[in-house]
């Protein structure tokens, strides 16, 4: 089966917002295996939304939209498809219950507009909107057509509780994911290390490689397959890239880390230059982090790092601030001043200036301290400011899991 | 004159990278005043290519795309688009000398596939890749078509140095933009103060609102007006938004603070609680930060508050984490600890979790510290976690401007 998505909106075309909506929805729609032809991105009006939804429907069975279903004026989309499929706008008590419920300790926001949230086309099933105020419409024609909000959140919740469950009942096929992350090797030359296991491969699994910040996720997908055919391939592909496995779970880095550390009751802290609070983020990313995550000192000036992280001023002098020995005392005095059992510590050059022959603009040493012990490890990466510190920053979360995982 | 996207990748349909290219073109283009119609994506698929482009072709005069410009066999378009438009290819000592030189310190990637970059279709224009080995085409027959690569910072150098002088030049009539921004007052309320003197603009001066994280841009563009003019309604404006103006410049907030303090020789830092490194990230996100920005501390637990900052234990017991008293203690804390002449503090309760009755998800105490006196305010804010976090790190950041534009 295949899919179209139409994103609708004047702030996507003036480059006001960046659609952040297609890729969640492509991916999860990749993940049950409905192929996703093509994502179209119209203004606010009538004509234009109407002739994507007809061109659309004759290329795919399933047509998502999401955006202009908002209460004010340039939001049209109901009112488009209502008309286009023919239907006219009633209102509709559940919905009417939800706003009222939704706004009810912000009685100004219920006006005329808001009102017009429970107005809703006759032919087609309304989905409910857990988290917003405009419902989810599913019309089930020649086609399935579903409008989805805009708001990135309530897309989300839309698509995963309300569109996903009714997709994977009509797909029949069971789908089946193991998902693993390897790191330290091009992709290229995995591809050469993995040809022979995955040309072998039964002709309902398939592998995709999505690489990212230097690691590559392997995400195997069966098709119609019984889940212990799907695991004995994940068994021998974590054979064959054992030396580059980073972990065997699909989640992301930081909560992996998290994991582990709640679970040992241990804490961590970083020492950051460089990535300049890039690592904090990712560690107290998610809710919950405060049981391990005790905090972070960006020590972007030398003062700092000689003052709070206590990094001697001859070091300092004789090896720089982008160096070994640096860095492995950044990492030890951020464990010693937010008293912490591991840290992690950065210090590079990201650009675009202050790189030397020496310490090309790239070069960035990476300090992880355990309860026992430091290690100490030196980048080289290329890109801009913003590509050297985002990979500097996912390496060294890589790092750490590998070291806390043996 | 109007013009469309076409960004091309099965990357972009498996949800495996977010197109932010659009976004960069469609403000370019819409500052230009060159109407995007429509933004498509499609499969590295050779029908599917030549069918967008036709369709495009039949709406807008211009067509830009990106992508599947790559050495590798499913980058495809310059084979599509040399067929459709009836060209062959050749080679081009040009783009040659430029991808040896590019490559030169990396010998090993110049292989089979790298010097097919140095082939192009007979019957375009070849515009210079700066930065990449992938020139740009461009096509200039009963339409305007440009492709440009995929990787974002080679689109942004060619479309900026390239394609933008181009369609400057065709577009012929003159355009002056002046952006301002303001915050503390919402979008409709704005509207409504701004509506006697919107409607009385000239005809060839427009208003855009630019909303984000509470603030809001307002950008006026001049078509083929004089920039007296513009400037003389820029200047009412300004009186009109007077009591809400957060800067008259077009600039990111962060770089109107250094600018500010590195003229005054001065140097800032941050404590973080629930903003957990984003007001670190966004003082450190340009280059030539280290001249004012002397680093952070995220103090996520208690103990970090205390020991490294030296919150008193008392008021953590008695006024929480999340107290005026405990940010204001804050923000002395690490301007003492990281001798800095300012200091920004933050600690709220980002959630999903931890929120009480008198302290709900989304109250953030935010405290600003000036060689002299210490400012404070509580924010009310709504939304998940992320975007709690990304708008109280936005607000600091305005009200720090404010305070230091005075």
């Amino acid at each position: 089966m295949r899919a179209e998505i139409i994103t609708i909106g004047d702030e996507l075309l003036i480059g006001q917002v960046i659609d952040t909506n297609s890729a969640f929805m492509a991916e999860e729609l990749n993940k049950i295996g409905i192929e996703l032809y093509q994502i179209t991105s119209v203004h606010d009006d009538a004509a234009h939304i109407s002739q994507a939804m007809i061109e659309a429907m004759s290329r795919a069975e399933i047509i998502i939209t999401t955006g202009g279903l908002g209460p004010t004026k340039d939001d049209i989309t109901k009112h488009v498809l209502c008309e286009l499929f023919k239907g006219k706008l009633v209102p509709d008590k559940h919905v009417e219950t939800h706003v009222r419920e939704l706004y009810k300790d912000r009685p100004e926001v219920l006006n005329r507009l808001t009102e017009t949230q429970w107005l809703v086309p006759d032919n087609c099933t309304i989905l409910p909107n857990r988290i917003g105020s405009a419902p989810i419409m599913y019309w089930k024609n020649s086609h399935h057509i579903f409008c989805l909000p805009g708001v990135p959140k309530e897309m989300e919740v839309g698509m995963k509780e309300q569109v996903l469950p009714i997709l994977k009942q009509m797909h029949g096929e069971k789908i089946t994911h193991r998902t693993i992350m390897v790191s330290g090797i091009p992709e290229s030359k995995l591809a050469i290390a993995l040809e022979d296991w995955e040309n072998a491969l039964p002709k309902n699994i398939h592998l995709a490689y999505l690489p990212k910040l230097h690691t590559i996720r392997l995400r195997l997908s069966g098709y119609g397959v019984d889940e212990k055919t799907v695991e004995e391939e994940v068994h021998k592909l974590i054979n064959l890239v054992h030396p580059w496995l980073v972990t065997t779970e699909d989640k992301p880095l930081e909560v992996l880390i998290g994991e582990k550390l709640k679970a040992a009751g241990k804490t961590i802290a970083s020492a950051e230059s460089c990535t300049g609070g890039k690592i904090a983020m990712r560690l107290n990313k998610f809710a919950g982090s405060s049981a391990f995550y005790k905090g972070s000192v960006v020590a972007y000036s030398n003062e700092v790092k000689e003052n709070v992280l206590k990094v001697s001023k001859e070091y300092l002098n004789q090896y720089g601030a982008v160096s070994e020995q640096v860095v492995a005392q950044m990492v030890c005095g951020v464990k010693q001043a937010l008293q912490t059992d591991y840290a992690i510590a950065t210090s590079g050059i990201a650009g675009p200036d202050g790189g030397t022959p020496e310490k090309p603009v790239g070069t960035v040493w990476i300090a992880l301290a355990t309860p026992k012990k430091v290690n100490t490890l030196c980048l080289h990466l290329r890109g801009d400011r913003e590509t050297i510190t985002d990979t500097a920053t996912n390496l060294a979360l890589v790092k750490f899991l590998q070291l806390i995982s043996v």
